[in-house]
């Protein structure tokens, strides 16, 4: 395996079919997963591990983002990994004076909790689709607002690689893995599963076309009555993510939580 | 001569050297001279002919831009140019979600006079840039602010293009070749020189250390007196363009001007 750092340092692949997954590191089964389906379906693997400072907002943790590249390495290598890029903030940021930004989904949900943080994610990612050119990048859904924006991205701007979204891995009490997850005391270790309990709970409510506004409002409930701060709980069409209340309102649907418990901030989905 | 109106009939040209030469058609010596640089030096030959309305404010000239499409096509074939690019906007232009925007020089002179006028060029020469994947790209120093522009996207996103700058051609009285120039009544045609005769002027005056305050007042007064309406006249550093008075303050440095003559706005540049 090599690790690269520096942009001059990447080698040319002429002929080779380049599955990319890109990471903040804190690698967990979640990303493993996906450089495992890249390195099954292309003839090189490249994974990058870079906390983009353009996606943190100025009051979030992107100093103390765990940064544990030694076991990061030793994971990557394991899976089979071919190269790591592993630039630094000021080799990827560079001037910073160029920015990719995707209207419409950006502005809803993690957009509007999060000012700037998918414009920080379109422009990284397209830097590092541009540097590093794969034919396959793959992506887990449980970021799903990410995903979407990406592939608005590569769609508009006519970046010639393909889109590869995995389920999201979870513990055992379901718990969607994360690299956040560590954050957590052990009280709201304990707590946190109950987010994706909700919203397989409201799943199937909204399936048997019970009342969803009821449904939802109940959810809200339950997760404060279980010490979260939700920032939002909802159902949205996909791919445009609007508010929808019945099954025949869009053929593809999701519903999407994000709430805190204590200072950790802990999103989910469920596609139906 | 291959036109291309679809993009999904642009073709592979896998070890092709491409040179590119992106217009909005209407086109005259200028256009043809970066043409025939583009000839002279890439195996193979790409002109886009786009009237981009994502780079038209909406009270500027986009609905009367002039569109001679069979007389572009006629030179475009006469200097040997292997393919035109000549898409519809709702083909380039898609969706429209995603833009590219370029911070700093994009804020002065022709991005305060035309806002959003910059993000509109950055993201359709992206696209372009993507689609076409030339090796050489080929841009009018007339438009100075816009090589800027474009050279910093080039850089940030590492788009793997080599950039080149040609300088303006003008007619025999001096004015810079532009498409717009069809626009001007006799009356204004003849007044049009005095841009470039006045920026040539302060040139010969700042060069000669005489006091550039004075000589860019006087020169606004001499247009003015000559039926232009100035927006404006000044001396900058490239390629940051901040505005300068004195020969030391930075190593390479511009004269530029934008005014009007009736509704017809010019621009022109002396690069010192």
């Amino acid at each position: 395996m090599r690790v690269i750092t520096k942009i001059s340092d990447l080698p040319d692949y002429l002929g080779m079919k380049v599955g990319f997954v890109p990471t903040m590191g804190a690698l967990h089964e979640g990303h493993l997963s996906l450089m495992r389906a890249a390195k099954a379906n292309n003839s090189l693997t490249v994974a990058s591990i870079f906390v983009n400072p353009l996606q943190f907002l100025p009051n979030e943790d992107y100093g103390r983002y765990p940064r544990p590249i030694e076991r990061d390495l030793e994971l990557c290598e394991a899976v089979g990994v071919d190269i790591v890029f592993n630039p630094t903030a000021d080799e990827l940021v560079g001037d910073g004076l160029t920015t990719v930004a995707v209207e419409g989904v950006t502005e809803l949900y993690e957009g509007l909790a999060r000012p700037g943080h998918f414009e920080g994610v379109a422009t990284i990612v397209a830097k590092l689709f541009m540097l590093l050119r794969p034919n396959v990048a793959y992506f887990g859904l449980k970021d799903l607002q990410q995903c979407l924006v990406i592939r608005q991205m590569v769609k508009d701007l006519h970046f010639p690689v393909e889109l590869a979204f995995s389920p999201t891995l979870r513990e055992d009490d379901g718990l969607a893995l994360s690299s956040r997850n560590r954050y957590l005391s052990e009280t709201h270790r304990r707590a946190a599963p109950k987010l994706y309990e909700i919203l397989r709970h409201i799943s199937g409510q909204v399936q048997a076309n019970e009342n969803s506004d009821a449904a939802l409002t109940e959810g809200k409930q339950y997760l404060a009555a279980n010490g979260f701060v939700v920032d939002y709980l909802d159902w949205v069409s996909v791919p445009d993510m609007r508010s929808i209340r019945e099954i025949g309102e869009s053929s593809e649907s999701a519903l999407i939580a994000a709430a805190y418990l204590g200072k950790t901030r802990l999103i989910d989905n469920i596609l139906l």
